[in-house]
């Protein structure tokens, strides 16, 4: 597809592209209510207050729900589904291009475009969504792997049933934050001594401090209770897609996860880029995901090969001395599962979802240490090194380290399909105190 | 304490007593908007009717709030303390005992009483809360050591953490249902040969079906993400208990769980009692639960010994012939955590609360079979036949099976503080078909 050339300035390398055109949620300082905007080079385009110039007069389909761009999550708008994305996104597009149909509505309304284009460094983005429930997936067979080596050795390293279905457990929707969001580090039980024959936990500020490397993926339909969302379905039903770091806490987690699975280990902190980059835009990306060599039961079954995004991930550390150092880079198609199937598998049993359900991936790893998206596995669970610029070294992370995570689609620099960035610095745990 | 007598009439043996006064939200056919009212007798008493007509005129505390009883859910309510909650329920329950000190609100007052107090069997009783996130405990040591010992043997029925802090996973919070909801049995992947060398599973409905006898607690307050509630500020975060049946598919579950908890075995659905009892309700029925020899955490330990609840729990089964039978009595003090040490808990790595977040107790058992809160114990994983009246039999769930609890504080029956019922019915799985 050639790049769609704009009348606006974009800088060459923008995440935020005429091909993109994410959503999000955002508010300023001289007006602070939370309302929906896209991003646009290095500007958001205020939406709310574009729908009320007019700027959607030429789109009547769009008219009679207008009021979805006030709303503080993108919510409303997500619920009017995929055609009105499509149709929206497409306006916007047309709206900006050289020859656009509409020069004016914009184009030539140069007191409008102050109105609405507000730069990106002047705004707050907010929470995409009101998250009604969030559920974390472990589709990067890579990750499970590398995990399950760490832990049980290369024999056993996958669960029997890990290609079978796409294993997940229920996260918590309190505690997802959008990016930049400070994240502590957490108290709670671990065990010290691990082989010893009574198990005795030690109260203590987490001291595996962990990253996980994920996609996101928001819900924008809905299933009645008891009845399952079919595979040929489930991609109706994904609005858009953010990138994710979902922290965890690897000593917490080793002890409490038996029988339930993880909990405390997860529930301190889940952190999501803040621009929603929309099904449609990611569906020139679409790629094969890794082989599933185990017979997939037929409800899980896709038509297209191509059900994973080809997206070029990477993770920066900068520490509390400035230093960063990239110390992962590695492709979102490292998934054995996608996000249609972790939908449909989730419904099957009539679990019912509505607009702003949340999906991670989970941790998507290569399989070279230079592509593991999580410290566990790059520190071999603490007992490598991992180097840093500066000559600093970590197994796992210290307080005041800032972790960015980073996705693009595309190499035609005119034309980037990116996810802007997720971002957490650690703060120190509270020194908490009992009697 | 002397039992409250009122002017209204309120039948012996009601779980609806002046001692108890449940919150709850109801609709009707004559007004549909989903509204707050507490449970009086065989009556609700409309409270959004109530505050319109003045009934809080006497109450001024209440009286900037109450648009708090038009919500269409108790979230509001809730938010606004313990001490309000507390004030209210004092407040109508002295607006009905016999020698009210304000007869002209409503003693006096037919035309009023008309409006306001309506059948229960006329109403509508909803979903109490809209809630954020849902957890599930597995307080329950009897049921924990019962089932450790189906699947490990006596040596290994507890795992090494037990003891030490109250496990739980994630629920789904989009799946709890009222009270009277019917159940469909759900579909997916089981094992039908599990000791098969090669696990190949099968897509199937579910065969074992069962139910966990719970108590379900709805949180009030809300901490700040990253700081937790310390023990003793748990008991003021609670609003009020519910009955809870968390519905549960054990061969999904079977096979499903491993690493990572329970998931589809558990989100297709889980029901709730409609009336909240409140906390304050409950007060005087708290005693000491079960024993834990383990030396457990400072920031678990409680001051008072009295932390969970006298009540007494039944369960029936009422099959499609029309059978009923009572197959399990238990009472809830059969706990090894309490629900202020699940809050605390739960937040001790700084996981955010919010007024409506739900804590189910996990399956209450007793010692003996009749005490047991789920099928796979009384049948023993399926090995053993439960005998029902009318010479019907069951390890597991039927289609058209209806499974009543109830639950019950008090032996003054003038003066009971009851939950109500929490019923559900199963219909059929959907027969799923796929090319």
């Amino acid at each position: 597809m050639a790049s769609l050339r704009s009348w606006f300035s974009i800088p060459r390398g923008s995440h935020f592209s005429l091909a993109n055109i994410p959503f999000g949620i955002i508010s300023t300082a001289s007006s602070n209510s939370p309302r929906v905007a896209v991003a646009i080079g290095e500007y958001a385009l205020d939406l709310e207050a574009f729908a009320a110039n007019n700027g959607f007069s030429a789109l009547s389909i769009i008219q009679p729900h207008q009021k979805v761009f006030s709303e503080p999550s993108l919510n409303a708008f997500a619920a009017l589904g995929r055609p009105i994305h499509s149709v929206v996104r497409k306006y916007i597009q047309s709206v900006f291009t050289v020859e656009t149909p509409y020069p004016d509505v914009l184009k030539n309304n140069s007191t409008l475009q102050k109105q609405v284009l507000i730069p990106l460094k002047d705004i707050k983005a907010h929470l995409p969504f009101r998250i009604g429930d969030y559920t974390d997936f472990f589709a990067g067979l890579n990750h499970a792997y590398n995990c399950g080596v760490i832990f049980r050795g290369p024999q056993n390293a996958l669960q029997p049933n890990y290609k079978h279905l796409p294993v997940g457990y229920h996260g918590r929707a309190s505690s997802v934050v959008p990016s930049g969001t400070p994240i502590r580090r957490p108290n709670g039980q671990i065990l010290l001594n691990p082989t010893a024959e009574k198990k005795t936990p030690t109260f203590s500020p987490c001291k595996k401090l962990d990253i996980e490397l994920e996609l996101g993926a928001f819900v924008c339909g809905s299933n009645e209770q008891g009845v399952p969302i079919p595979i040929e379905k489930a991609e109706e039903n994904l609005f858009g897609v953010v990138l994710m770091n979902d922290w965890s806490a690897r000593d917490i987690q080793a002890w409490e996860y038996v029988p339930l699975g993880p909990f405390n280990a997860k529930n301190f902190g889940t952190t999501i880029s803040t621009w929603v980059v929309l099904a449609d835009a990611l569906e020139p990306f679409k790629t094969k995901g890794l082989e599933n060599d185990a017979e997939v039961l037929p409800y899980l079954k896709e038509k297209n090969e191509k059900t994973v995004y080809d997206i070029n991930l990477e993770v920066d550390v900068k520490t509390s001395s400035g230093n960063t150092t990239t110390i992962s880079k590695v492709n979102a198609r490292n998934l054995l599962w996608s996000f249609p199937q972790m939908l449909t598998h989730h419904t099957i049993t009539g679990c019912p979802f509505h607009p702003g359900d949340l999906l991670g991936s989970g941790t998507i790893s290569g399989t070279t240490a230079a592509e593991y998206g999580s410290f566990i596995e790059q520190s071999q669970n603490g007992k490598e090194q991992i180097s840093l610029s500066g000559g600093e070294k970590r197994t796992f992370l210290e307080d005041g380290d800032e972790i960015t995570i980073r996705g693009v689609c595309g190499a035609d620099e005119e034309a980037l399909v990116g996810f802007g960035e997720c971002i957490g610095r650690i703060e120190p745990s509270l020194g908490l105190k009992f009697d």
